[in-house]
C-alpha cells in the first residue's frame, strides 16, 4: 500500500516538492515565453516554523489507540488541495489544524469515533486522498470552528484492501480508503481494473470519489463513479447505511445516488461493490487540429450524438497547449481515443475522423492502433503521446506556489445551443477579472468531457500573483468568483466535477432547488443528527445551532 | 392527442375490451394445450350495476372549474393496472372510487389543487396514463382512507405538449402528461424521437415513467428513463422543485435522482428536459436457440460484458413461447437486436452470434439487417418478427379476466455468480406456491434487460384461477407473497422497473437501510408536509397521523 508521506502543501510527496532546476525552468518560460513580469523565488516555511495550534481536546482513552496529535500528521491533515490552502500551507499557516487525527483499522473504530464525537460535539472531517480542490476536505475554521468543542480529521488509510472479486459478475468489494493505484494493484491478479481514472488518481482513493462524484479521465460514457457503484456501504452516526447488491433496480429514488455526491457530510464510505472490467485490448487514438473552439466544438458534437463513445474526446484551446510548453501548436487541439477489451477499434476512430475532416479538422499525424490485439505498443512519437507527457508533466511539480502564480479553475457544463454564447461570456468575464487583479495573465479552454446534450468546458486561468500570500488568496477569490458569477448568471452549475466542498457552497445555494436544499438538511438531520460531519460542506444546519 | 376513453377494467379502451373469438379461442387453448380445467366465461359487471360510492367532499368553486364528480370518470380513474385492481373493476368493486378527478389545464392549476388539498387533508393520487401495475396509482382504501377528508385522482392529461425542442443539443422540454405516442408525434417533425419505449407505452406516459424509473424495452445501456432525464420541473405542496438543465454535474447528491422514482409521494412532475435522438437507420436482429435457460444466460453474460451493447437481448424460456403460442418452439429463444443511427449494426450481431455459436446457440434463420441504412424493409416473415407479433399479441386483448385465469409476475436482478442458484430456488418456490393454490399452473422466465454484472429477470405465472373475485386475488396474492419472499431471501430486490406501490411496500422496507426510509420519511415532511400525496406509497409517516 502506498504508505509514503505526502507533502502537506500540495500535490505529491514530502521531500519530492522542491525541484531547482524545475523551477528555474519554469521562471524563465513565465517570463520569457509568456511575459510574465519577474517572479520571486520564495522557499516554504518550514514546519518547525509553522502556526500549527496545540490540540484543544483529548480524545478519550478508548480511541487513543488508533488516534495521532503529532504535529506533522495534524499538519498534513489540515487542508485539502484547494489553491488557497495550498498557499496557506507553503507560507506554514495551519491555523485549522484538526486537534487530531483518526487512522481507524477496521469499521467498528469508525463508529466508535463517530460515537464519541456526536456526544462530545467534535467536528469530523473524513478523508482518504485528501485530494478534493473545492475546500471541502479540512476542518472547519473561524467562526464554524468555534461551533464545536474540537475538530479531528478521520483518515481511512488503513481500510485499502480489495475484500471479494466475483469475476463472473465483474465486480469487486473494495474499501473507501484504497487509493487508485492499490486497487488496480490488488484486481490485476483478476486481470481487471476498476475503469475509472481521476486526474488525481495516485493520490486519491475510493472513498473520495464516491463522496465527491468524481468525474474519469473518460470522456463519454460511465466516466462518473456513481455509474460504476453497484452497492455501498456508509457509516453514518445515526447506523450503518448499505444498499444492496444489485445490477440495477427501480424501486424507489435510488439510495445509492444520495450517498454518490454527499461529500462526507451524510456518512463515511467504508467499502463499495464496483463494476470492474479487464483492461483494453484495442485502442486507437488521434490528434486533431482546428481553427478554433466553436469549430472543434462542432465535430466533437457530431462524434458524441453518433454515438461512437470515444474514451478519450478532449478538446484543448492553443492558450492551453502554450501553458504546457507545445508551443509549436497553433491552434486548437483535440484529442480522441478509443479503445475496447473485445474488438478493434480503428473503424470507430475512423469515422470519427471522417466528422473532423468535413467540420475542417486536420490529422497530419494519421490515426494510431495499438494495444495487445494490434500486436503492436503505444508509438512513443506520436502527437497524442507527445500531449499526454505534457499534460501530465503540467500537473506533477507544482512550480507555481514558489513562483507566486496564483492559477485556479472553474468548470461547467453547458448544453450545445448555449455554448457558443456562454464561452464568449466567460473568456470576456474571467480575462477582465485577471487583468483587473494581476495586470495580466492567461486563461484557457478545455473540454474534459462530453455528453449528447453538451461539453463540460473547464477554463483554467494562470496569472502572476502577488508574494503577500493573503492578497494572493483574495486574487484568486476574486477571480474565481468573476467565473462562477458568470456560470450562474447562464444558470449552470459552479461544478461539473470539482465538487462542491465550501468554495462553491455560495453557487451551490443557488443551483438547486431551495426545497431540495431543505430536503438534504433534513436527511442529514436523520443520518447526523449531531450535525458533526464536515460543518460547512454543502449545507448548514436549518437554524444556527 | 390520446382521447379516446379507457377502460376501467383492463389494458385498453372503452368499448374493445371484449373480443368473444379471442376469448373462445383463448379457452380452447388452456384447455386443450395447457390442460387447464374447464375455464367458466365471465362479463364485466357493467358500470351501471358497480359499486361507486357517492362522493363524501366537495371541491370548492374555484376548482370546480377543471374537476368533475362523474361517475364513470371516477371509476376510471379508482385503479391502476395491478391484476387485484382488475379483477375489482371487473367484477364492479369501485369502493375506493376517487370524491372527484381533477383535470388541471396548467401547472398554476396543479399548485392550486396541491395547495386546497394540504389544506382540506384530501389525498391526491397524481396519475398520467394509469398503468402502474404495483397498487400506486390509485386513491387510498380501506383504514388508510379513513384519514382523510376526502380523496382526489389528478389527472395530467392536458399537460400533454412537446413545449420546446432544442435539436442542437438533442433535447426536448416535454409536459408531464404528456402521453407515449403523443410525445413521438410532435418530436417526429423534428426527425427525433424519445428512445424509451416501455410494455406500456402506448397507454403511459412522461409523468409516470419518471415516477417510477420506468424501463425501456431496450435491452442494455440507456434503458432507464432516469438516464434521459436532463432537468425535471415537480409541483410539491411545499413549492415548485426545478432542476437545472444541464448535460451532467457532479454537485451534491443528483436532486434529479430523487424525483426520480418518487412515485408520486413528493410531487407531480409538470414538465422534464428529456434527451430525445433521430430514429436508428440501420438495424440487424437475429433469434437464437439454446438449449437451458443457464446456457442461454452464458452467451448473454459474455455479449453484455463484451461491451456490444444491443438494443435488444431478451431471453424467453421454452415455458414463455409456448404461452404466446409459438408452440413449435422447445428451446430457450434469445432475441438479438443491434440499432445505429449512424453505422452499419451487422458487424456488432456476428460478433454476438459468434459468442453465440461458441456457447452452444443455434441460429437457423440468420441474421437480419434492415432499415434505411441497408437500404431494405424489416423481412416480415423471420423469427424475430414472428416472436414480436406473438409478443404483441400476447399483450393486447386481456383474456384472463373473463376466463377467470389468475397471472401475476415478479421481477428483480441479481449479478451473474448468483443467477443459477436463486433461479433454480425461485422456480420451485413460485412453482409450488401456483401448485398449492391453484392446482396448477405454468411458471415461466424472461431476461427483459441485462447489465454487465447481472440480469433484469422476470417470472410469470398463469394459472386457472378461482371464479370467485375475492379469492382470486387471494390466490394472486399468496402466490405473489411466495416469490417476493424469495426475492428477499437473496437480498435482492422486490422490483426492477414495475416500481413499489403499495404492492411491493412490505418488501421494499426490508430492501432499503431503515436509515434511508427515514430519510425518505423527512424528505417528504418538507415537500408535502401534509402528506396528502399518494398516501401507502413508499413510505408511511414517522407516526401514525
Amino acid at each position: 500500500m502506498s504508505s509514503k508521506p505526502r507533502s502537506r502543501w500540495g500535490w505529491g510527496f514530502a521531500g519530492e516538492m522542491i525541484d531547482e532546476e524545475a523551477i528555474a525552468d519554469r521562471k524563465a518560460f513565465l517570463e520569457d515565453e509568456l511575459g510574465f513580469p519577474e517572479r520571486p523565488v520564495l522557499d516554504p516555511v518550514p514546519l518547525a516554523e509553522a502556526t500549527v495550534p496545540e490540540p484543544s481536546i483529548e480524545v478519550p482513552e478508548r480511541l487513543a489507540e488508533f488516534c495521532t496529535t503529532d504535529r506533522a500528521t495534524r499538519a498534513r491533515r489540515t487542508y485539502g488541495m484547494a489553491r488557497p490552502e495550498n498557499i496557506r500551507a507553503f507560507h506554514g499557516d495551519f491555523e485549522p489544524a484538526p486537534d487530531a487525527v483518526a487512522v481507524p483499522r477496521t469499521e467498528a473504530e469508525v463508529v466508535e469515533t463517530l460515537a464519541w464525537a456526536s456526544e462530545a460535539n467534535v467536528a469530523v472531517s473524513p478523508v482518504t486522498g485528501g485530494t478534493g480542490i473545492a475546500g471541502g476536505t479540512g476542518p472547519p475554521d473561524g467562526d464554524l470552528r468555534a461551533k464545536y468543542a474540537g475538530t479531528l480529521a478521520l483518515d481511512l488509510k488503513e481500510l485499502n484492501e480489495v475484500l471479494e472479486v466475483d469475476e463472473q459478475s465483474r465486480a469487486a468489494l473494495i474499501e473507501g480508503g484504497t487509493l487508485g493505484p492499490d486497487i488496480n494493484d490488488q484486481l490485476a491478479a483478476h486481470d481487471l481494473h476498476l475503469r475509472h481514472y481521476p486526474q488525481s488518481y495516485a493520490l486519491s482513493g475510493l472513498g473520495g470519489w464516491i463522496a465527491t462524484r468524481s468525474g474519469g479521465h473518460y470522456a463519454t460514457r460511465y466516466t462518473h463513479i456513481d455509474e460504476l457503484v453497484e452497492s455501498v456501504r456508509m457509516v453514518a452516526p445515526a447506523g450503518v447505511f448499505e444498499t444492496q447488491r444489485l445490477p440495477a433496480h427501480g424501486a424507489g429514488p435510488d439510495a445509492n445516488r444520495l450517498v454518490c455526491g454527499s461529500e462526507g457530510i451524510l456518512g463515511v464510505i467504508t467499502r463499495a461493490w464496483m463494476q470492474v472490467e479487464p483492461r483494453p485490448v484495442y485502442r486507437s487514438d488521434a490528434a486533431v487540429y482546428f481553427d478554433g473552439v466553436l469549430e472543434a466544438a462542432e465535430a466533437i458534437r457530431r462524434i458524441v450524438q453518433a454515438k461512437l463513445y470515444p474514451a478519450n474526446c478532449r478538446l484543448h484551446d492553443r492558450v492551453e497547449t502554450s501553458l504546457y510548453g507545445l508551443d509549436d501548436i497553433d491552434e486548437e487541439l483535440v484529442i480522441l481515443g478509443f479503445e475496447s477489451t473485445e474488438r478493434p477499434t480503428d473503424d470507430d476512430l475512423e469515422h470519427a475522423l471522417e466528422i473532423c475532416d468535413q467540420e475542417g479538422g486536420r490529422c497530419p499525424d494519421g490515426p494510431d492502433n495499438y494495444g495487445p490485439g494490434y500486436g503492436r505498443e503505444r508509438p512513443e512519437d506520436s502527437d497524442v503521446a507527445r500531449w499526454g507527457r505534457a499534460f501530465q508533466m503540467s500537473g506533477s511539480v507544482d512550480t507555481d506556489l514558489p513562483l507566486c502564480v496564483v492559477g485556479g479553475t472553474v468548470e461547467t457544463a453547458v448544453t450545445w445551443d448555449r455554448f457558443p454564447e456562454f464561452h464568449g461570456t466567460m473568456l470576456e468575464n474571467f480575462g477582465d477579472a485577471v487583468e483587473a487583479e494581476c495586470g495580466m495573465g492567461h486563461v484557457s479552454t478545455r473540454f474534459t468531457h462530453v455528453y449528447p446534450d453538451g461539453p463540460a468546458v473547464y477554463y483554467t486561468f494562470r496569472a502572476p500573483g502577488d508574494p503577500d500570500p493573503d492578497r494572493r488568496i483574495e486574487q484568486w477569490q476574486r477571480i474565481k468568483r468573476a467565473g462562477l458569477d458568470t456560470v450562474m448568471a447562464y444558470d449552470l452549475t459552479p461544478t461539473h466535477h470539482h465538487a462542491v466542498g465550501r468554495d462553491h457552497k455560495e453557487w451551490y445555494a443557488q443551483q438547486i432547488p431551495e426545497n431540495y436544499g431543505e430536503s438534504l438538511q433534513a436527511v442529514k438531520g436523520v443520518l447526523d443528527p449531531a450535525w458533526v460531519l464536515n460543518p460547512g460542506v454543502l449545507v448548514d444546519p436549518p437554524e444556527t445551532n
